[in-house]
């Protein structure tokens, strides 16, 4: 069972990724719905909300467990990783691998929330694997309430979009890292406005393709033996609005269990 | 000790306008920071949310509690009420009553947050006074995060603001309710877009007026004797960016105390 928790709904996007390349694997999600946005928050409270929900995951059968939200995986994946003794993994950097690799100026950009923006560490991963990359970042933090609005193709994303974008285009970034599971939602209004030269690095798909690799390797591929596709998705608070933008983000009906926290 | 408390910092607005008025009482003040907001979640998280909000004001001395938040007003008023034996006020009320008082054509219009909205709670509340009045409401939830981010005057809130305000100009209301403490802080804009001949009800002045008159009464001077204008700011998170809204709202500098949950 793989094991995966975001704030709230965004990180289905993550799911969805997985579950495209895999699609007999046994799914756990748990969303902190009643707690959600994570992204404004400060570091301590949001690892303390990443240890329940770890926590949670593993009293319920996962084997390995995804961070699905940058965010969290910022500020609480060397905290998990600590705390439990299976696979832990974070959305961020399988989405600095693939950027490193695809840069060809040097300039990478990068937009997230508040809280992932100024703990710094996608410079940080970055520069680790090439220090003489220029990491441009910019929070955005605006972009998950339009998105959770459905706010999707409207004047006034299209405006803040272009805001949060400008300082990060004048200084000519060749790529930019969609550094929160929302983002990948409006990946198309985000690259028609970060322009042609722009490559997107969407850690959604970077985190499911790492997975994929991780349990294609022969030590670990017991980790889907006698799976069937099962899908179970908890969340700490349940609306009609949480219901809707599950639905549109895994292009199917989903049925939420609520979890009183 | 007047125990005010808010899903964060809107509820400051409140806070002021009793202080404008009663500077020598004693304000303690909870913001739920760690969960904020409240708007965008379940009636049943909201109210369990408000006890323990209560209860930690209570504990720590609170005489009356003000709800000072539509949100968690319209969810948890009668379960606090219930629960405890001191004075229970909330922001509805005050401002239901005075736009009923306000309106000429009988038409009020109403914004604030997805929950406040969907409650009804002003709709009945109106029409328990006035069954002729026609209540016009619509849930505008990217206001709280546009004034969270400061985008307080820019054409991306003047905008969404129009959206939000078109359905109830168009159906004419003369008078229209600000359902959420955060909305004051728009008050010049709203007031602006709404047009000339649309009375804006500010429920953070409303329910401070009537929290003046309730201790105004012979019966209830006692709540200010031997107080000395102090004030207590906990939240249950801490960043710069609530601190920088606290100072913007009270116009001072506030000391927030940190309060783990």
């Amino acid at each position: 069972m793989i094991g995966i928790f975001d704030s709230g709904i965004g990180g289905l996007t993550t799911v969805k990724a997985i579950t495209d390349r895999l699609p007999h694997a046994d799914i756990l999600y748990f969303g902190d719905t009643a707690r959600t946005p994570y992204g404004s928050k400060s570091a301590d409270t949001i690892r303390s909300y990443s240890v329940e929900n770890g926590d949670f995951l593993i009293k319920k059968g996962a084997k390995i467990i995804i961070i699905a939200c940058n965010t969290a995986s910022s500020a609480a994946t060397d905290l998990l990783r600590q705390r439990y003794d299976i696979p832990v993994f974070e959305v961020i950097t399988p989405a600095v691998e693939l950027a490193v690799k695809t840069t060809l100026n040097k300039k990478i950009g990068i937009i997230g929330t508040r809280a992932t923006i100024s703990s710094g560490i996608y410079e940080k991963n970055i520069n680790f694997l090439d220090p003489e990359i220029k990491v441009l970042s910019n929070a955005s933090p605006l972009l998950v309430p339009l998105i959770e609005e459905g706010f999707l193709d409207t004047p006034e994303t299209k405006r803040i979009l272009k805001k949060y974008l400008i300082p990060l285009k004048t200084r000519q970034i060749d790529t930019l890292i969609l550094g929160c599971t929302h983002y990948p939602i409006l990946k198309d209004l985000i690259a028609a406005k970060a322009g042609k030269r722009v490559k997107i690095i969407d850690s959604s798909t970077a985190i499911a393709q790492s997975v994929v690799n991780f349990i294609g390797s022969h030590e670990n591929g017991d980790i889907l033996t006698g799976t069937s596709g099962r899908r179970d998705f908890y969340v700490s608070d349940i609306t009609p609005q949480f219901g809707n933008l599950a639905k549109n983000i895994l292009k199917s009906t989903v049925n939420l269990t609520h979890r009183e926290l």
